[in-house]
């Protein structure tokens, strides 16, 4: 998961400067379900000014002096963004690892090419599960325990990640994919609270 | 996951170059399901031989005229791997992330420790779960269709994590923790398979 997918799609909410865009990833609680770490957003950022994926609107006097720069998003960057997140449906691997962060963004993809991605990854995920079962019959008898374990779970996790496939599939179908009910927001709750909320309950 | 991790694992083995490391990781198809990249072994090598978790055995000669070094791994890096070892079982986050290359090497383990590890880990889960339920619900009607995939994807990824450490706890409580058949593999099979064995049949 890169961080740029997450940064471009918070701006096709409006022109923010970097840490409205932090903030707002946080409230999404990205950092519970993505393996980007918010502490790199501002590298990041810099990095896309300088390849025109997003350019500088306005500044922004802050209170103790300083300066901020609000960022829009450029016709390029728009064009990187779709390609990055329709990328993260073709891709294979797991779900968890692939598709959490493009999951925020399903709204903005091309319902009709996602629709295509989805249906092939199940056919794979299909074939993959058809193969594991034999092999592991077979090498059972020399594999480790632990190994044996690994391979347990790796077929479970295709089955689920399938079928959830599946589910996902059918809205896409059905092209029943809607926005947050608050556009304001990147998938939070009007507490503030992320869409996964553990975070800010007690442990 | 990290190289470091794998690498020591294989010196529990014997004494090898770094290529019949690489050889040996790449037989059990750790590309396939962790993140290591098998490129990037022979800087890490190099790497851990500055930090002192292995050191020079030999030097062999090789057909073209180069030399190759034999490493044995050190008291250091036997105290290092078990360390990253047992933190993998500690770590949180789906199973596919933190636990595949750690299950190689689960024979190697303290399993009394382990077993704590994996109790802990289950519990935790089962406090995870029981939170997610009413969040959803509660965050429904405000979240977006990506969104609400994204839980459920989650809350499954959970359940079944959960229930396939509760599989793994039974075989380490019951102390039924085996290595692989042949000791000279790393989990392979006798044909020179790898443990997933896709990518060696025909797609």
């Amino acid at each position: 998961m890169k961080a740029k997918l997450l940064i471009l799609g918070v701006l096709h909410r409006g022109n923010f400067h970097p840490y409205e865009i932090k903030r707002r990833l946080e409230n999404a609680m990205v950092e519970c379900y993505t393996d980007v770490e918010v502490g790199t957003l501002y590298y990041a950022i810099r990095q896309m000014d300088k390849e025109g994926l997003i350019s500088t609107v306005s500044h922004q006097r802050v209170a103790r002096g300083g300066m901020r720069t609000v960022y829009k998003i450029t016709a390029k960057g728009k064009t990187e963004f779709m390609d990055l997140l329709h990328r993260q449906f073709e891709q294979d691997g797991p779900v968890s690892q692939t598709l959490y962060g493009a999951l925020l963004f399903l709204h903005l993809s091309d319902l009709a090419l996602v629709q295509d991605l989805i249906r092939d990854r199940i056919a794979r995920l299909d074939e993959q599960i058809a193969k594991l079962g034999p092999i592991r019959k077979e090498l059972r008898p020399v594999l480790s325990t632990g190994g044996e374990h690994l391979l347990r779970h790796l077929d479970q996790q295709r089955r689920l990640d399938r079928d959830w496939l599946k589910g996902l599939l059918t809205d896409v179908k059905a092209r029943r994919v809607r926005d947050v009910a608050d556009p304001k927001r990147l998938a939070i709750d009007k507490d503030g609270r992320g869409i996964d909320g553990t975070a800010k309950l007690p442990r």
